[in-house]
């Protein structure tokens, strides 16, 4: 019922992990239900006034009762409230599994005085099983009383599952020249793949941005960033990215729009707080020893470029030899194959950094596999594929397949 | 260069490999090229007569030559030879791996008397290396001397890469009242996934049916058989099927086409062959250790069906879960999620055997997981997947996923 925690932690584990700044507008708190044994397993977060908020979720067929949730109230655009905990995913859990999320956001917005559409939920941890609720309404009253704004690392720490860190970033941007806050969270490390949010995020900024800008800078920084990495290809059912502004920050004119150019610095922070949670998330892939980069240049278009790039992301026999630091780049020309997009074999470039391995449809004359080899021996590598026939091009992020990986996902539970 | 053998042998190795009967018309004879180190790794088959034949092949667009050779001969229907070698698979080898298909083929023919587009070739092993052809081209005169019509074994063993066993299959049939023999061998254990012809298989018979009736009944048998099987969802460049007609068994009057019901007995016989070889491939899926079939049914198509079946059989949790003998079947129900077919959560059902996990969204009342663990140890293992919404159905065979797999796979060439 309880997951066990890894024994061997990522080694791209930051050394010290440092809190993120206060953000206007935002308290929470987190306590130990008991879903997991004596960790943090929920945390609860309040917004001063009603903020606005945008979502991307899973786009699975079975997704879980929390998304189902999210889904419906998203339109509206505003959140008072958000409750995460980790250890259940509150999935495949029939009318009880709604009956829960109906308990949690009925008790919250009763004692924040709030309508319930505007409490956010979202679970993680194992599927099929039913939430101890008593635990969690009992926690609440509490949760609320002691939020504040400080400690993200706590927060961060409670929505943890099979991760070996916690993941955090923070980032200040301008408005009108004004110092604006973006602070995010992110939890993953298995059931990882692009097909929407991809796990669990949430991201705050203290400006204030109405959610249809939210929603448009949300949905199109996710396309490069969580929805271009994949540990395992297989996607949850309780992905769950969401963006919230709390409008508490220093005041400022409203925006014209999505695309005002004002709005720049705030879009420039999203990208690289997204990109650099998204890539946390890879780093701390169950079992990884290797960060790869998989970068596709000059195909047909970027979307021919991102299904080559994910098709050799997710390839098994790719992502082995890396693991075992062998050069075995016919693995990635196979990979290539099965994107089933149109390739010239001839004009295809295959390059290990910049160690160019093929060209004119066969490894190159220069190529020295000892080169490639050595290469290999580092912690990050990239592969990058020039298709040769365009302007299109993408970059997708994951990591090695390792023993290790097999070890953490055939006792998961035990 | 040189692949290392497994050394752990496959729990669903047979425990003794017959030899299959001689089959008239068909002659063949192996040697070791050096492709190998000093094991069989080339066979070369000759036909007493032109026979018919059909095929498919990989979908790759990073076929092999050996691929692309088979793709352009194929529609004449015509084969007086095969030769085939394992330890490389000419793929991604440029305009030298065209040049040594020809060489080949043209010395073949040459010495055979007939046109080089009767003979084919497959190729299998390592990519992106050049074949020794010296050595190659300097044991054909050879072979082709020595061809006997005994001795299946050692052509099953010539072809292997990571097989741990040979894997030879043959039946009889009818054809008005007289006996017919199909004889067939087939090699694969990595890099397989349901994408067309999905590793080697040659099929024999000495019945004399003409290549378009040969081609329909391989390729709608195909379907349910080799494409639907998947080891680790990597489709391979050089994935070849051929079926063989050499007409010197017992003579019998032309067929009307693929649907004359005198075709009955070979058509079964075909299905059983196709059937029992494809399930031996997975069998010995690298570092298999569960057989798993899963079954779908009662959904909205069999196209429908096909993909959540395929889907659950490359999802990396559920086969690692089920390596682990864990009955974590919520990885199955993400997993069909994943497979965005539309699914009602409350009409599905998911069997481990005959035992009811879920039903109306949630676990089933009555389902006992101390059952489900006890039925996960065994070595085959069957999820049922009862979609509750309409009349389509498909059956998927897949292995498990240890930690042998990812051993095998990073060290493959070491």
């Amino acid at each position: 019922m309880l997951m066990n925690r890894k024994k061997i932690v990522s080694p791209f584990a930051p050394l010290e992990i440092v809190d993120l700044p206060k953000l206007s507008g935002v308290s929470h708190a987190t306590d130990c239900c008991n879903i997991k044994q004596s960790e943090l397993d929920i945390a609860l977060v309040i917004f001063d006034k009603p903020a606005y908020v945008a979502g991307v979720f899973t786009n699975s067929e079975t997704s879980s009762a929390p998304v189902v949730w999210c889904k419906s109230i998203i339109k509206k655009g505003i959140a008072r409230g958000l409750v995460v905990n980790s250890g259940n995913a509150n999935a495949f859990t029939g009318y009880t599994g709604t009956k829960n999320v109906i308990a949690k956001t009925a008790l919250i917005s009763r004692i924040l005085d709030c309508r319930a559409d505007e409490i956010f939920v979202a679970s993680t941890g194992v599927i099929g099983e039913q939430l101890p609720i008593e635990n969690i309404l009992n926690a609440i009253p509490n949760l609320i009383e002691s939020v504040s704004q400080g400690d993200w690392l706590n927060f961060a720490e409670a929505i943890k599952t099979t991760d070996t860190y916690s993941k955090l970033y923070s980032i200040k941007f301008n408005i009108d020249n004004k110092d604006y806050f973006l602070n995010g969270i992110a939890k993953g490390s298995g059931m990882i793949s692009p097909n929407m949010g991809t796990l669990l995020g949430f991201f705050f900024t203290d400006a204030e941005i109405p959610s249809e800008i939210l929603d448009y800078h949300l949905k199109s920084i996710n396309l490069e960033t969580f929805n271009a990495i994949t540990v395992d290809g297989d996607s949850s059912t309780s992905d769950t990215l969401l963006l919230f502004s709390t409008g508490c920050g220093p005041s400022h004119e409203a925006f014209e729009g999505p695309f005002d150019s004002r709005l720049n610095g705030f879009v420039e922070a999203l990208k690289e707080l997204m990109l650099n949670l998204s890539q946390q998330v890879v780093k701390d892939g169950e079992g990884a020893s290797k960060f790869i980069t998989i970068k596709v240049l000059n195909a047909h278009s970027n979307d021919s470029a991102r299904h080559i790039a994910i098709t050799v992301a997710k390839s098994p026999l790719v992502k082995t030899a890396i693991a075992g630091e062998d050069p075995n780049w016919g693995r990635i020309a196979m990979a290539i194959g099965n994107a089933q997009q149109s390739i010239d074999k001839n004009k295809l470039k295959i390059y290990f950094g910049d160690i160019l391995v093929t060209k004119n449809g066969m490894v190159n004359d220069e190529y020295l596999e000892e080169k490639a080899s050595k290469y290999l021996k580092s912690k990050e590598v990239l592969i990058k594929i020039d298709i040769g026939q365009g302007s299109g091009s993408f970059t997708a992020w994951t990591c090695d397949f390792t023993e290790q990986y097999v070890k953490i996902n055939s006792d998961y539970r035990s």
